[in-house]
C-alpha cells in the first residue's frame, strides 16, 4: 500500500471540502439568506451556524495542507487498483467526517432543544454524502435549532456526493469488481476505449452534466415559486436523488402540482444512466429509449405507479383518480430512484403500496445514475441467469451468452459477480437486521404510538427494523413505521446510528470499496 | 421425454400409496384406537374416517394400476436426467393428491362444522409429505371434527415424506445441480464410488435408519408415558422434522421435562446428516464430530439458545433459568431443524427471539437429514465464497480451493450452484411475499385481535405474511402472528394456500425439481 499516494488523494478532498464549505457561508446573511416567511430568525443563532462552518472550512483546510505535505514525494507516481480502492473508502470516510463538522460546532439542535451529538452530526452528514437523505432532525424550519447556513450545508453535502458519484463512477468506481464490468457493459460512449485518459475526460463531461441539470432545475424550482435558497437546496437534493429538504413536510410543504411533476421528471433523469444522458445531448435519443436497462426502469415505475392507484383508490387511500396519480407516481419515483422525498405518507396507504415499496427499494435506479439500490439493470442480468441456471439442470452442457438488448456482454465474470452481489446484499441486510433486534432497546416503540388506537407498537420494531436497514443500504432514506416519511431517525441509539452511517457508506460505494478495508490482508504488503 | 417409463414410476407411487393407506385403517377400531381421555369418541364419525380412507385406498390402487399398465412396455429402460427430474416432481405432486383424498372423503371439519374444502385438504396433505407441519385444522381433539384414524394418516404422511427424503437423497436427487455436488461432498460413505447399485443400495440403509429410529423414538415415548397411538404419531412427526401433533398443544399437551429433551434429541439426530449418522452406528463416531457442518449446526443450537435464554430472563418471558433452558432450547431446536413443534408460544418472546427463530427458519439442519430451510453447508460455504469474493477484488489473480474441513471441493461449479440457490431462495421469497400481500384480503388481520390491547392488527400483515412465506418455504410450519405456533393457516384465501403448498414442494425438493416442470422446453424432445 503506497501510503503517501493515499494521503496525496485525501489531501485533495480536505482541500475541496475547505472551498465548497465557504459557499454555505453567505446564505448566514438576513438579506441573502431569509426566507420571507421567516424574518425573525434570530441573528445571533445565525452567526453560530456562521462560525461552525467557518471554524469545519478552517480544520478542512489544515488537514488537506498536513495530508498534501505527507503526500508530496507521492507526485505522479501511479495509482494501482489497491490505492484506488482505499482511496474511494477512506475519503468517503474523511468526508463523513469532515462534514459532521458544521452540525456540531454550529450548534444545531433537536426539537427538545439538546443540541445534536457528533454520532447525530456523523449520521446527517454521511446520510448526506451518500444521497440517502435519512434525517435526524426532527424540526428544521425553526430558527433557533437549525441555522439557515447549516440547512444549505445539508443539502451541499448531496451535491457534492453526487458529484463524487458520478466522477468516481468513470474514474475510480470503474475498477471495481462488479463496477467494472458494469461500466463496461452499460456507459458506452461513441468509442469503446477505457484508457484513463478518457475516462477522466468522461468524468469531466459526466460532472459539467450533472451541474447542469442542477443549475436547470433549481431556475425551474424557481420560476415556479421557490426563494433562490429554496430552489437551489431542493434541485441538489433532487439530481443527487438525496431527499434533505429544507421543510419538514418535505417537498409536501409547497403543494404544488407542478414541483411535484417537474420534480418526477429531474428525479427520472438522476436515476437515468448518465452516459445515455450525455448521448442524449448529442441528439440519440434512440440509444436512450433502445437500452434495455431504462426500459424496464420506466416499465416498473408504470407497473408499480398503476398497480398502487389500482389498490390505493380500492382501499380509499386517495380522494379521486388524479390525486391518487400524483401522490402515487411521486412517490414511486421518489423511492425506487432511491430519492425519499415525501408528499404524502405512504407509510399510511394500504399493506399492499407499503410493501410494494418495500420492494422497490432494492431495485433502485439505473447503473451510471446517483441514485442507490441494487439498479435495474443486475436485476435484469439476475433473472436472465437465474434463467439460464435452471436450463442448465436439464440441460447440463448448454452454452448460451448472457445477452442484454443487442450487447453480448463478454465479461466471463459477469455471472458470478451479480450472484455475489445479490448474496452479499441478503448476507448484509440479514446481518444487520439481527444487529439492530439485538442492540436497539425497545423505548422508541413503547413511546410513540403513531397511529390512533395502536398501543402495541412493540410489534412493529421488527418489520420497522428492517425497513430502516434496507432504508440505509440502499440509499433511500424513509421506511416505514418509526423512520417513516413524517418519523425521523433520531430515536434510535449511538451504537445503531453508526451501523447505519456504515450502510449507507456500504450502499454507496456498492459494496467492495468499503468491505475490503476491514480485511486485514488488504493492509498488508503482497 | 419418456413419459412411459415416468408413468411407470409413478405407479409405484400410487401402489405404496394404497399400502400405507391400509396401515391408517386400524386406528379407528375402538379397542385399538381410542385414547384413553376420549371414549365417547362417537363411533360414526370414526367410520366415516375408516369409510374415507378406504375410498381413498382403492382410489390410488386404481390409478397405480393404469399408471402401471401404460407403463408396461418400458420395464427395464433407464432413467436418464429429465426422467428423473420429472418422476421426482410429479410422483411429489401425485403424493399430495392421493394423500389430500383421505381428509376430504372422511369428513374432516374446520372448528365452526364446516367440512374442510380441497384445497385445504391439499394443504394439510403437501404440509405432511414436506414435513413442514403447518396445519389448516384448528381443533384437533374434538373427536367429531376430525377422526382418529386421519389423524393417524396425517402424522403417517410426515413418515412416508420423510422416508421419501432420505431415500431420494441418494437415488435421484442426488442428479440435481446443485444437489449433486452437495451429495458428493457430504455423503461420503467408506468409499467415494456412486455408482447407480451402490446408490440403490445405500438408500435401503438410508431407510433402515430411519425406520429404526421411527421405532426406537415410539418405544421411548411409549415408555414415558404416551399411549401406543400418540407415541407412534408423534415418533413420525420427530423423526420426519415434521411437526403434525394430535394435541392443540402440539407437544407441550403432555408438559414433560422428559419428553422435552428426548424430542430435543432426536430432532437434533433427525437434522443431522444420515450419512454420518450411519457411520456412527459403525461405532466411528469421530467422524461425525469432526464434520464442519455438524459442529457449525451443534454450535447454532448452543450459541442462539443461550442468546435466548439471555434476551428471554432480561425481558422476563421466562420465570426461571432451568424454565427458560427447557423452552428455549425445544423451541430453537424445533425451528432450525424445521420441526415445528411448539411447547412455548415464542410469538409472545420479546423481539430479539422472534426475529432470531425467524432467521435460522432459513438456516434449517444438516444436508443429508429429513430437516428443511437452506441446510447448514450451503451458508457455511456461502461466507466462505463471500469472504474469497471480496479477497479477489484485490488480487484478482489469487486462486483458491474451496475448502470444507479437511476436505477440498472438486466440483468447480460448487460456488456458482451455492449463490444460484442462495439468490433463488431470495428472489422466490421476495416474489412469494409480493403475491401473498397482493391476493390476500385484510380480512384475518382486521377480524382477530390476538393479543389483549392490540387493535391494529392490521400493521402486522406484512411480517405476518414473510413469516409464512419463510415458515412454508424452508418448511418449518409455525410463524409469526396469524400463523404463529398457536394459531394456523386456516384463515387465508384458497389462492393463498395453493401457493404455500407449491412454496411447499419447492423447499421440500430444494428448487430444482420443481421450478423446472413450468418450464415449456424441459417437456419438449431436444
Amino acid at each position: 500500500m503506497n501510503f503517501r499516494l493515499l494521503s496525496r488523494m485525501l489531501g485533495v478532498i480536505c482541500l475541496l471540502f475547505a472551498v465548497t464549505m465557504l459557499f454555505s457561508l453567505p446564505w448566514a446573511h438576513p438579506v441573502l439568506g431569509w426566507r420571507a416567511q421567516l424574518e425573525t430568525r434570530p441573528q445571533a443563532f445565525e452567526w453560530a451556524g456562521f462560525r461552525g462552518l467557518l471554524t469545519s472550512c478552517l480544520v478542512s483546510l489544515v488537514c488537506g495542507c498536513v495530508f498534501t505535505w505527507y503526500g508530496r514525494p507521492a507526485k505522479g507516481q501511479k495509482l494501482f487498483r489497491k490505492e484506488a480502492m482505499a482511496t474511494v473508502g477512506l475519503s468517503w470516510m474523511l468526508a463523513t467526517l469532515l462534514g459532521a463538522l458544521p452540525f456540531v460546532l454550529s450548534g444545531t439542535r433537536h426539537p427538545d432543544g439538546s443540541p445534536i451529538s457528533f454520532v447525530d452530526a456523523l449520521f446527517e452528514s454521511q446520510s448526506g454524502f451518500s444521497t440517502t437523505g435519512a434525517t435526524i432532525l426532527g424540526e428544521l424550519e425553526n430558527p433557533v435549532l437549525v441555522p439557515h447556513c447549516i440547512l444549505f450545508w445539508r443539502c451541499s453535502t448531496h451535491f457534492l456526493g453526487g458529484l463524487g458519484i458520478v466522477v468516481l463512477l468513470v474514474a475510480l468506481l470503474g475498477q471495481g469488481a462488479s463496477g467494472k464490468a458494469m461500466m463496461r457493459a452499460e456507459i458506452t460512449g461513441p468509442t469503446k476505449d477505457s484508457s484513463y485518459s478518457r475516462m477522466q475526460k468522461t468524468a469531466g463531461v459526466f460532472a459539467s452534466i450533472y451541474v447542469l441539470l442542477n443549475l436547470l432545475l433549481a431556475m425551474t424550482y424557481w420560476w415556479l415559486g421557490m426563494s433562490v435558497f429554496d430552489a437551489l437546496c431542493h434541485a441538489f437534493s433532487t439530481m443527487a436523488t438525496g431527499g434533505f429538504s429544507t421543510y419538514n413536510a418535505s417537498l409536501g410543504h409547497f403543494d404544488s402540482p407542478w414541483i411535484d411533476y417537474v420534480t418526477v421528471l429531474f428525479m427520472v433523469l438522476a436515476g437515468s444512466n448518465f452516459g445515455l444522458l450525455l448521448l442524449v445531448s448529442t441528439g440519440r435519443v434512440d440509444r436512450l429509449l433502445k437500452d434495455v436497462e431504462f426500459q424496464v426502469y420506466i416499465c416498473i415505475i408504470v407497473v408499480v405507479t398503476a398497480a398502487i392507484v389500482t389498490f390505493g383508490l380500492w382501499s380509499h387511500d386517495f380522494e379521486n383518480f388524479f390525486g391518487a396519480l400524483r401522490y402515487a407516481l411521486f412517490q414511486v419515483v421518489s423511492v425506487l430512484t432511491t430519492t425519499g422525498y415525501g408528499t404524502q405518507d405512504f407509510d399510511r396507504w394500504n399493506n399492499f403500496g407499503r410493501g410494494v415499496l418495500l420492494l422497490i427499494m432494492f431495485v433502485g435506479g439505473c447503473a451510471g445514475s446517483t441514485s442507490g439500490g441494487m439498479k435495474v439493470i443486475r436485476h435484469v442480468m439476475f433473472v436472465k441467469i437465474l434463467r439460464h441456471e435452471l436450463e442448465l439442470t436439464y440441460r447440463p452442457h448448454v452454452v448460451r451468452p448472457l445477452r442484454i438488448g443487442d450487447q453480448i456482454i463478454e465479461d466471463i465474470n459477469i455471472r458470478k459477480h451479480i450472484l455475489v452481489y445479490v448474496g452479499l446484499v441478503s448476507a448484509i441486510f440479514a446481518f444487520s437486521w439481527l444487529l439492530l433486534i439485538t442492540v436497539e432497546p425497545d423505548t422508541q416503540w413503547n413511546a410513540q404510538p403513531q397511529v390512533v388506537g395502536a398501543e402495541n407498537q412493540l410489534d412493529h420494531k421488527l418489520l420497522d427494523c428492517a425497513s430502516a436497514v434496507i432504508a440505509t443500504l440502499h440509499n433511500v432514506g424513509p421506511g416505514l413505521g418509526v423512520v417513516g416519511p413524517t418519523a425521523n431517525y433520531a430515536g434510535f441509539s449511538p451504537w445503531s446510528k453508526l451501523w447505519f452511517v456504515f450502510l449507507m457508506m456500504l450502499g454507496r460505494l456498492e459494496l467492495f470499496s468499503i468491505l475490503v478495508l476491514f480485511i486485514p490482508a488488504f493492509w498488508r504488503k503482497l
